[in-house]
């Protein structure tokens, strides 16, 4: 692949997903809750976890159409960890993505709904939707899903983030905790999972690992230069919050240059991880480019 | 089984399934999450699920074992839905059987992801844990219990009791609408995965989904005459709530005598549904028995 051919694939991929996870959900009685649920999911943002998951599916040589429910899944985890995340009782956000959080609009009760269904939902669309691929296999994929997202996972992550709030004494290795659970274990799921459902061996799954740990933690660096760089505009929410809450960050602890070089270095070794696949890997790779150099 | 065998029957069942709840969750780092989630898991209740689950899947032959992790798995989605029930921006309650609810001893965000992490874990604990049964059942069980608990089942009628809150016109069909969802759901759900995992066929889900609506609805009925007639400490919360809060009840519209006999007539149609089973069905019939006769 073209390096000017990129921003295609990457448009394209995000319009299938779109058009998968716009099917996911129908509105009926009771109308606000599946509402509240496709507001959340479908109001936009980059799909990049539903991207990487159909890119470790086809790097395996698998179709991608097997790997699109699990896809879908994982927007819908990610959504819910969100809507979550946001509450009052969480980090009490108003925005997210330009727009307001899904309590500012349904209200606390069914916002806490909907991330409890849509979480509910995302197993049960992963079983009752997965076609072409080995049962077992997608018991597999189900394990992960919820080990990458439970108290192991994402979850765990956030109660340490949380459990750090207001502390500025927070070292690095705990900080690196937060990142690799609460963003890192999810990302590493969406490429393993896509390796399961491409027919993946344990080797495949290992490189992957690789891969996704590295570009994790890159894209929580980045996301937290971002919150000292980028304008309000770009993010889409409040930026320079973390210096307000006082919060622990690799910009805090490295500097900002540091931080940068460190980001690179991550994306360097996620490629590297990928080298025994060829040309297959190019969409992998970019995508890793794309995690360091966006802007929001 | 004789009459005077079902209490140590269900005694031993409920030590099986306490015993097999307490190694679902080991405590490690983060622990404040894992203690929240099996304080609220851990802390007692009759273990209806879990024993519905096991009883219909040893009514088809199967072995028991083989339905113990999806046992507590529905009983770990339960106990979600009790701690996001009782959170502040729901139900608002300080005291679950007997005990604080999780909020009151963990805060609201850690309660919130305590109900998160057990939901997530749920499906995990099932697609890792099951042994001896084909792929492909599993994968039936795991899509069964997401439809059971998304905004299809208990989160659709969660969301319509918030709805109903202090609305003192609430007609039957709406009433019968939150209690086969918020109630009725997961509890077809144990007798569907239960028979699913011992092996049945479709005429046996047939036969299980109406003993388990019947059983739903007389649990429901049951529920909201304890609430008028009995104390707090029989209930283990504030009685007298449904009145107090002008909640239309099936008290409220029947009357308590004629709520009684429809409960009544609910085990009766249950208990049929299940004629084609002999002296097998002994223990759900008995089950039946038990949910009108409890006292809390």
């Amino acid at each position: 692949m073209l390096p000017s051919e990129f921003p295609v694939y990457l448009a394209s991929r995000r319009a299938e997903v779109d058009l998968a996870l716009d099917k996911t959900i129908a509105v009926t009685y009771p109308e606000v809750i599946y509402e509240s649920m496709r507001y959340s999911l479908l109001i936009g943002g980059k799909r990049l976890r539903p991207i990487l998951c159909l890119a470790a599916c086809e790097l395996l040589g698998g179709d991608r159409t097997a790997a699109m429910p699990t896809a879908c899944a994982l927007e819908m985890v990610h959504t819910m960890s969100l809507i979550h995340d946001d509450l009052p009782a969480m980090d009490n956000d108003d925005l997210r993505r330009g727009k307001p959080t899904n309590h500012k609009v349904y209200g606390e009760a069914i916002a806490i709904l909907a991330g409890d269904a849509l979480l509910s939902y995302a197993f049960e669309w992963v079983a009752s939707q997965t076609h072409g691929v080995d049962a077992a296999v997608i018991l597999q994929v189900i394990q992960n899903l919820g080990h990458a997202f439970a108290a192991t996972g994402v979850i765990g992550g956030q109660v340490v983030d949380l459990a750090c709030e207001g502390r500025t004494d927070v070292d690095l290795e705990t900080l690196h905790y937060i990142h690799t659970h609460k963003t890192g274990a999810l990302l590493e799921a969406c490429v393993t999972c896509g390796a399961l459902l491409g027919g993946g061996q344990s080797s495949d799954l290992a490189h992957l690992a690789t891969y996704a740990q590295s570009i994790g933690l890159a894209f929580q660096i980045v996301d937290d230069i971002l919150d000292v760089t980028a304008s309000s505009e770009q993010l889409g929410k409040t930026p320079g919050k973390d210096q307000a809450a006082q919060k622990v960050t690799y910009p805090s602890l490295w500097g900002l240059e540091a931080s940068r070089q460190k980001a690179q270095e991550l994306v360097a070794a996620a490629k590297n991880s990928l080298q025994d696949y060829g040309d297959a890997a190019d969409p992998l790779k970019y995508l890793a480019d794309y995690i360091v150099e966006r802007d929001r």
